[in-house]
């Protein structure tokens, strides 16, 4: 396998043609995929926006407040409107924002960037990733999967990774259920998050700053001979961890 | 970027020489990262174990008892008190367990494995994975960074992906803080878990199966220059995640 940062790509405005963009600096293969970092995606489907669009209702200025009274450091409750008008679920609102955006990602105030925006106050995730990541491969020449990335916190472990948040052209998991190892017993790990994986390496080559790295192609990595499965965020109803964050209050403990 | 499995690895027993196995079937090169499978660290580590080994005490009982009344499904309280015998810290215990390992990993089952076990009932995880990763390193006749992997869940996403959880010969985390961005903006994502994302890299290549391919060399990838951080873990403090686990209970949910 081998995974290389497409070199000498554009600045991305609205309305730009990212696949183009692409095969203009590199020739693709049929054993390719193509990782998209959802700072470009967000850029050319214009999900740009200023604090301004964001007038700060009743829920946001009491989460700014409660944030300022205990970090002693300014949140614009704008900012909080914003998050809070990009999610559909709430999983704590203190000491940060974590919210579950509309198209089920979990992330600190719902994926929204202040950095590298291209002059933007705010650059908001794409709207429905996996439908950018399927334009985005319909638009190309060569049939490849494509993925779009972006880097995420983790409960338990310092620091960010690269996971995907969208996809198309292949399931998100390879599904190892019934499969057996080497002694024949059955595999207790079933279900290997895939796209996750591949926006994990395509991170590690292009990097946090984006650097004028934004694409990443992973050539000659196969997903083999296993079933797919398309589910990439949990439900609430299986996920204890989030059932216990929407219980817990930080002021208590 | 390359990445590829070190090919005709033999099955590894207590007291086998990884390093001379890794040399024998591989040249590695100083740009290498060499990242070894937990699974075969723990067996040349002698670290299977019989649950006959772990008599169970009440708290054990008390978690096993639990488990089937809620779940109806059978828990062997010898496992249980294994898995609370390499741990530290109790996150979560149900309905499944999650806890804290002695060297800092908060994961399911304290990763004690019941598959591609080499025939033991239990495979522990290493005791000490980053000293095991530079006793590894240390036999190698090139000098390279050597990462040793495992698979774990996620709160808030599906499946599993390769993790680090040990580490010699480089940091665990790239540090970007107080570098910019393309707009000249400082940058809000400050720590890439670089070890991590090398670890999700090789579960991409070797498979979640391990047949037979435990390790995986990353080629021509460099850390940049970039502040280094030796932390992977978090402490209890800054985890607001592991605080309110610790405080849920899943039977008032």
């Amino acid at each position: 396998m081998e995974a290389f940062a497409v070199p000498g790509l554009p600045e991305f405005e609205a309305g730009d043609d990212v696949a183009t963009a692409i095969e203009s600096a590199c020739d693709l293969r049929e054993d390719d995929v193509v990782c998209v970092a959802s700072t470009i995606v967000s850029k050319v489907e214009g999900r740009t926006a200023a604090l301004a669009d964001y007038p700060a209702g009743p829920r946001a200025r009491e989460i700014a407040a409660r944030f300022e009274a205990q970090t002693g450091d300014e949140r614009d409750p704008r900012f909080a409107q914003a998050v809070l008008e990009e999610s559909t679920d709430l999983v704590m609102d203190e000491p940060f924002l974590l919210t579950e955006t509309r198209f089920g990602h979990v992330g600190v105030n719902a994926g929204i960037d202040r950095s590298n925006t291209g002059g933007a106050e705010l650059l908001l995730l794409p709207k429905r990733p996996s439908e950018s990541a399927e334009r985005i491969r319909e638009a190309l020449s060569v049939d490849v999967p494509v993925v779009v990335t972006d880097t995420s916190g983790r409960p338990f472990r310092h620091g960010q990774a690269g996971v995907a948040i969208g996809w198309a052209g292949m399931p998100a998991s390879r599904d190892w259920r019934g499969e057996t190892d080497r002694d024949g017993h059955e595999l207790e790990v079933t279900v290997e998050s895939v796209v996750d994986e591949l926006a994990a390496t395509a991170n590690l080559v292009s990097g946090e700053g984006d650097d004028g790295t934004p694409v990443v192609v992973v050539r000659d990595w196969t997903f083999g001979d296993h079933e797919g499965s398309e589910n990439l965020y949990r439900d609430l109803e299986s996920d204890f961890v989030r059932q216990a964050l929407r219980e817990w209050s930080y002021e208590e403990a």
